[in-house]
């Protein structure tokens, strides 16, 4: 298999609701697509970000739809510095998004910090000297 | 913020059986790093995958480390045709990977299958008309 991923699709409670955070809050736009229930964000290298309802994402996977706490899974929005961080949070704040953790150094050399959807799906916002986005 | 998304992370129960995952049955390369404690793949459009020990991804998001059951989100490696979606799932399924639903047409007009990770991770292994990689 090539090293590859190509979507990443968010189970959702509330499709309505999470739209609104992707598009008021993070200020993204999606595809048009004929369906209301299923949204499509498209990102980088090809790859794009679906929101789909959860029990409609465990029907699809034919997997138990219960589940509960901590997901075990974040994704990250890398920055081209430390004051665009602290500049992304303070916006989101702004609007209303929950900040989970203030920017912060961390011991890896990074500056980050962490945030939630409404379904708290954590975004992490960091400025990775590793990891700088083109 | 941009549409844009640089890593996503995997809260793992045991590192060195999802690294075995990874490598041995997807069979990819990981970044050389100097950690025990992280494991970084190179993907598509500068994303990396990480895996990560679930307790320390709550610690670093300071969230509660407690969940169970469904994770309410999917990957997805989408191939160029519906032959290769077989191939691949096969290859798994003879490496004893788990096959959640084996490889079928499904309504929207693609060709899908899903296996779990060793953390039940969903992955759909899927041929899509309207999202064939490059």
């Amino acid at each position: 298999m090539e090293q590859r991923l190509t979507l990443i699709t968010l189970g959702v409670s509330d499709l309505k609701q999470s739209r609104a955070f992707y598009e008021q809050k993070f200020g993204w736009t999606p595809l048009p697509v004929n369906s209301d229930d299923i949204v499509f964000y498209p990102l980088n290298g090809g790859m794009q970000l679906a929101l789909f309802p959860d029990h409609a994402l465990a029907e699809d996977a034919q997997v138990d739809s219960i589940g509960s706490g901590f997901k075990k899974f974040s994704l990250a929005y890398n920055t081209r510095s430390e004051k665009e961080v602290d500049e992304v949070v303070a916006d989101l704040e702004k609007k209303g998004v929950t900040i989970l953790k203030r920017p912060q150094k961390v011991f890896w050399g990074g500056y980050s910090s962490y945030v939630a959807d409404p379904d708290n799906n954590l975004w992490e916002i960091a400025f990775n000297p590793y990891l700088i986005p083109d």
